[in-house]
């Protein structure tokens, strides 16, 4: 097998005698018994040539630590299992999305800036409960955003590319739009889903929605979200933007009714979550068991 | 049937005819037909003599908007039903634990600063997944408090007065604090909780836990809290204090790694939804249909 880094390697820990480790990202020169190599572990922004990966003889399974595949499938070649790191940012990235999304409903900053000022400002604020709330992206981030926002009673809908029970077709959405207090982004940034949300997207929602974006920035057209929150018509909470990093002077940093972070979706000590699931993966195909987190359609 | 101000009897709307609505709270004196009163609809805070109540020989059910009932115990005649409004502030106050503890463990009012500066500052922080979180009260606002960081990956125990499946006996709480990362607090305060969190349960705990208060504020001795935040022991997200409103000049308002929030719990349209609870209760009366929200011994 292969892991991208020495980093990595360390993360792994002890395996097996009988499981050889190499270290190597795909797309550098291929080291000796490179072409042995039977699971390859990949990073999501390192993506080798569909050349080199075929050229790898023994490949049975493309192991990425990242929630996000789409820019992988077009270079694992169909022999091999391309399998992600579903479950190893979902927690992390969604309790992200679902405390930004609090920390706006509820208005934490400005309390936490009253806190400075020594000012006990009692006033209730809006909250989730009896709120509609459309998440989009059905995969592991977008299911437990639905989850736990459901606790504090608000109304989800779930959106994803093809409708199943409980989750809605992507064609609805339009008719979705002008209903929701709030939409969460949680997909992948595809072909497909680049400016999903934009200029009239926007015009479709309510005064006031609020705009949560945990998955990339590109999902968004910045353009015209910026046009949306500087008429003080739309409200965000972005974890990712595009461009990235957003460069000091932007309009999005001083924009009302914007809370920015710093694409920080995942914590610390995920790499050691991601690389129990890949030792967990190896063991599974060492002894003939069947793997988890295939690549299916959803997202 | 009684309500005990003129907005609460707006808030519940219209009602069937053979329904007659008083407005007295029961502190007041008793107004013409008061003795006919069957449903009592209570304030928290506005509490009738026992001696009052009693001598409504008709009165069959106290409902209450508030979660709490505590010092409603000793003033309900054994033959009338005590209701709570168990629901009605439940969602919104597990709501504020959970966005102030993940504003706590992510760095959200940190980041928001930066934003201020426009300041793209990447640092992966903690989160809840993997964390050990214990939840102290097992009612509504303590079960979704414990369903929701559950969610995010958190390792929850519940601890309830008594024990049961899925809910650890409160005798059990000193040998769980020491391996705890974050306390939330989602009890009444009576004489059995009042400075439950005291100097000796802030010393069980590790360094760095964060506690979480959103019930009230006498559930924590302030002074010992005051002693171990300065020390930067102990962090802190707390929407209650005692005192309360926190006074200008108060150690808590300066203290690191606190977070304070003006005991908002609650949210905009919490009478609505509690009087829409107060119709379908009346209406179960009428209808000789079992009410909900009967006050058992659960806390």
């Amino acid at each position: 097998m292969s892991v991208p880094d020495e980093s990595a390697r360390i993360a792994l820990g002890a395996l097996p005698g009988d499981v050889r480790v190499l270290v190597w990202d795909g797309v550098g020169e291929i080291p000796p018994h490179g072409h042995e190599i039977e699971f390859f572990v990949g990073r999501f922004n390192t993506r080798p040539r569909r050349e080199t990966l075929e050229s790898l003889s023994r490949l049975q399974v493309v192991q990425l630590v990242s929630a996000g595949v789409e820019p992988w499938l077009s270079v694992v070649p169909k022999s091999a299992l391309l399998c992600n790191g579903r479950g190893v940012h979902g927690g992390s990235t969604a309790e992200l999305a679902v405390g930004g999304m609090i920390a706006m409903l509820r208005g934490i900053v400005p309390f936490a800036m009253a806190q400075r000022a020594h000012r006990w400002e009692q006033r209730f604020t809006e909250g989730l409960d009896g709120r509609r709330v459309l998440v989009i992206g059905a995969g592991d981030i977008g299911t437990r955003i639905a989850t736990a926002v459901r606790v504090f009673g608000a109304n989800v809908t779930l959106v994803a590319r093809r409708s199943r029970p409980g989750v809605r077709d992507v064609s609805e959405l339009r008719q979705l739009l002008p209903s929701q207090d709030v939409v969460a982004l949680a997909v992948p940034h595809t072909d497909d889903t680049h400016h999903l949300v934009d200029a009239e997207f926007l015009a479709a929602l309510r005064d006031d929605a609020l705009v949560v974006n945990v998955s990339r920035g590109g999902v968004v057209d910045t353009e015209a979200l910026v046009t949306e929150v500087l008429d003080q018509r739309i409200r965000a909470f972005l974890d990712v933007t595009d461009p990235e990093p957003l460069p000091a002077g932007h309009p999005l940093w001083d924009a009302p009714n914007v809370l920015i972070t710093p694409h920080v979706g995942t914590i610390r000590g995920w790499e050691e979550r991601a690389y129990r699931l890949v030792r967990e993966q190896i063991l599974r195909l060492r002894d003939k068991e069947e793997l988890v987190n295939i690549v299916g359609e959803r997202y």
